[in-house]
């Protein structure tokens, strides 16, 4: 049980909790053959392999993706032979795949379900990539733009160097190097970075992840089916935070060398597990560019506000240790459910040639669009 | 506060309870100039009209749409100039709608937000329409061949008339005439659609509903913020029960006569609220065809299996009271909601000139591509 402030009344109400039990993340790739529908199963069939739990078991499948495909959920569930009570896709860009772990979370806290299969999942020519609607960045219509200008007002502000944010890549390719599932699989260098080819000044190709495709999937439950289950190492969601600031970029753009939506985010979900950031042993941020993830250093609390750049190579804690999105690729709907499997099995003691010492506590933090929304969650022993 | 037993353990729990407080439906179309955001925008603007509840104290946005936009619920809520903690497009076709209002419902009661605004949206040339996906329907690719086979069985099996599913056309278009927000405005006689043009006998246009589109929202809160703003008609959601069989059409033909995920979803939903089919005054079922209407009687409990034929004007339930789909239209996304809110309107005594007499206890049923997944939801004064 979790006893938990809910609203503004004053009451303590008895929460069920609710773990991480089972994860699988699948190798993501530049391209393939396979359907949208053959990723997400490939995660999902390797979930059912090795939990040895029946389908029967599974009342809740949600799919977290941009596809423009219909029903989706439904046909990843007849295709694995699940009747789930609950079915649904969850689609908000990057944020989709903590957001639809979070939507887990929820169902079986009300009761609606007590298991829950989350798979994520993207095709490399998902509609999820490319922001045509948000016409307040005018020209700069790729992401890279905003980065570029994120980058930037870091720089004059807080005096950041480039090398700072290329030892977040290298740092990431070398953690790659251990994932199995990752994208890129090569460790680069302090010089490669940047000598790498710039793109939009000071973002160079090595401060940027790379879209690709690929799925990952957790399966999801309840206190009580963990104990009938046996299950002898969940992870426990006890931290959720979340907070849309707006969809167009103009409109967090006031102050570019924060982000609002992932301080507010983190803030949430740091008081509900009552958990400090010092109390992280491990974490998981979004860095589809390195300035995000010297950001996401100082707006989850880790480091003062302008000293993120001296931070990466200089912290106790344990970022991006499958490669973040820099080295595993960002795959938009799986990245946030790989993010989850990624920090479970480092708190499970099963993150293998990966595996951080000691994992007791650990943080996901996942955005999309320019961080105009945001996810945080604390997920502990 | 509602005492409910979760999962298999014997431990009742005390959940919050959690209701529909506001809603508003736009008015269906054939087609408009408005954008899929202008539509949202309209239901929504309203209710914050009406309601004068502030965008402050609203904490999630959840859109219910097919739509290939991303990022809607995030861009719904900037046009609003609302900053949600959750934010999510929820898809799963014609039963999206109430899948979201049912993610809602479970994002109240985990705590993760007390007030939620759930808008369903369509344009009419949603990727919605048309099934390309399920190769198991061969040639028949339009919904219309699986109405014609459900109704073929039901006729050979019991005996059921096309003038019994004639009438349901009549009742509901005739109640349409009363609902400002339905995009068919006029009765039509027994002899109207029996003479009407045969599409896939026995179905002729006037057993089918039409693809338009519009927009119908409702904010849901929990039972603190239902005190701290002194709403003195909230109707709550008791009962709540969904099923995903599959998502192909050959995977539930196996009995064309019955719905096993309509049976299955209307069990839950009765056994958590602890009511029964006789308790319920008025129903919005689905009804994209005729023939649905007359197998969710049957299904939902409200008439033995073989009688739903002669049921039509012959049951004291006041069924799809706003017109249903046949009368209102179907804008996908929309539909599950604008059910929602049509009976929130008939508990709460607001339903106008299409009021039915003493509403207390009210029952929506949607499903979505031949019934491969329905929802069935009991809402109470």
């Amino acid at each position: 049980m979790q006893k938990v402030q809910l609203g503004k009344c004053c009451q303590l109400f008895e929460l069920r909790r609710v773990a991480i039990c089972y994860y699988s993340t699948s190798k993501f790739r530049k391209r393939s053959n396979s359907s949208l529908f053959e990723l997400a199963c490939e995660a999902c069939v390797d979930i059912l392999a090795k939990s040895q739990i029946s389908q029967t078991e599974i009342d809740a499948v949600l799919v977290s993706s941009s596809t423009q495909e219909p029903y989706t959920s439904s046909i990843v569930s007849e295709m694995l032979g699940i009747r789930p009570s609950i079915s649904q896709r969850i689609e908000s860009l990057c944020n989709s795949g903590t957001n639809a772990i979070i939507s887990a979370y929820s169902h079986i806290i009300s009761g609606l379900c007590d298991s829950a299969l989350v798979v994520g999942v993207e095709k490399s020519e998902s509609p999820g990539n490319v922001l045509t609607w948000d016409i307040t960045r005018g020209s700069f219509a790729f992401p890279i733009h905003w980065a570029s200008m994120f980058a930037k007002a870091h720089m004059r502000k807080f005096g950041t160097t480039e090398e700072q944010m290329a030892m977040v890549s290298v740092k990431n390719h070398r953690n790659a190097v251990n994932n199995p599932a990752a994208l890129f699989r090569k460790a680069v260098t302090l010089e490669g970075v940047m000598e790498s080819k710039k793109i939009v000044p000071p973002i160079k190709v090595l401060d940027c992840s790379a879209i690709c495709e690929g799925a990952s999937a957790v399966l999801i439950m309840s206190e009580d089916k963990v104990k009938s289950f046996g299950i002898e190492d969940p992870v426990w969601i006890t931290g959720v935070g979340m907070e849309t600031r707006s969809a167009s970029f103009a409109a967090v753009a006031a102050d570019l060398s924060a982000s609002e939506s992932v301080r507010n985010a983190a803030k949430k979900a740091f008081r509900m597990s009552g958990k400090k950031p010092r109390d992280i042993d491990v974490a998981e941020v979004h860095d589809a560019f390195t300035i995000l993830e010297i950001m996401a250093y100082e707006d989850l609390g880790f480091v003062e506000k302008g000293k993120g750049g001296r931070f990466v190579d200089n912290c106790e804690i344990a970022f991006n240790p499958r490669g973040g999105i820099l080295g595993s690729g960002h795959p938009v709907g799986a990245t946030g459910i790989a993010q989850v499997a990624e920090v479970a099995a480092q708190i499970q003691g099963k993150a293998c040639k990966r595996q951080v010492k000691d994992c007791e506590n650990g943080l996901v933090q996942n955005l999309a669009a320019a961080g105009t929304s945001a996810t945080v969650m604390i997920m502990n022993k």
